[in-house]
């Protein structure tokens, strides 16, 4: 039984792989794993079945015989963990790849994720013109740092891992905002990141969901 | 040889435990794993050799032997995975405290970060005190579910794991806010999370470093 993840029913973002499920059917497709999808509507997500899955009323889910999980990244970190293809055989190149995903959602991924509220929640307050630049700082902070350790280099150690796999994921929610462009290897390490035929597959198949 | 870990020369907090390197400490003192500390200054942390330990500039670090970590959440899952007694033997058990890892960092965290953020970064701008309601009611959202999901287990998952450690230590970063009162359930978590006799010798140690 190949395991089972949820995906939105709608996503908000139409189908322009921002939801995170895109992530878990990217890591899925870069070992080669097949896996069903059970799409969950907004009013799904907040109903008792689906937070004895979820807590936190999110997607995605993940479901293999016994097991449940939730959030993202440990989702990725188990399918990597149990199949070749996103996490470096020498122990401590795995256990630094681990360190770029934490680093991807605890360092990287907060800021932007105040950028995004600063952007959609915040937009018809009356401080959100004058405070926006502030935000888009703290990102760039973050940013700077991640463009000088990067380099010239294709991924953030050594081979594709699944952090870089959750580090360009993060750095995605960006492409709308004109941020990245200004780090001009952090947009070509994204753009490293969708030209992988894994990404591609997976993010079809989060757009033919959101189109059809 | 034991590991090294970094540490702020002076922790902003005065030694009241927020600096992320009690995380680590913590997890150490639960496995009885002894270490040692190398402080460093706010300067020295922005300059090369400590970008080359951590690209984001920041404490803690991990280095034992050949291997260099950052992140606190990966460093904990290496302690948890090379040491007994912060992850359960059962296989599912062990990907769900790793879950709980994750959901503190990336879905607690986030909206405390930018409580942090409001109340000490922003504290002088006009917009502060119009805002910082609707920043402690994201925070809110999410006490709300943990706080449904914990009921009235001790521990996230079962018997006490990195996941609790993570999730408690995230959690009390709110100590000052008075937001975690209201929810009893959380603040007994806290609580029990603080009376565990590795947690106190973790703190105590910072606190003798800030203190001196």
């Amino acid at each position: 039984m190949p395991p089972t993840i949820t995906a939105f029913d709608r996503s908000p973002d139409g189908g322009k792989g921002r939801a995170r499920d895109t992530r878990v059917r990217w890591a899925l497709e870069e070992v080669g794993q097949p896996y069903e999808v059970r799409l969950v509507s907004f009013q799904a997500m907040k109903e008792p079945a689906h937070l004895a899955l979820h807590p936190f009323g999110q997607i995605p889910t993940y479901e293999e015989g016994d097991l449940a999980l939730f959030e993202t990244g440990s989702i990725v970190l188990h399918i990597a963990e149990r199949h070749a293809g996103l996490l470096p055989d020498d122990a401590n190149a795995r256990a630094r790849a681990i360190s770029w995903m934490f680093a991807a959602v605890n360092t990287v991924e907060p800021p932007i994720l105040e950028l995004v509220t600063a952007r959609i929640l915040e937009s018809d307050k009356p401080w959100s013109k004058e405070r926006l630049p502030l935000v888009m700082d703290r990102v760039r902070d973050r940013l700077k740092q991640l463009a000088a350790r990067l380099g010239d280099a294709d991924w953030l150690d050594g081979a594709f891992s699944a952090g870089d796999l959750m580090m360009a994921s993060v750095l995605f929610r960006l492409r709308t905002s004109g941020i990245l462009d200004e780090y001009p290897n952090l947009a070509a390490y994204v753009a490293r990141g969708e030209a992988r035929p894994a990404y591609r597959r997976a993010f079809e198949a989060q757009r033919a969901v959101n189109t059809r």
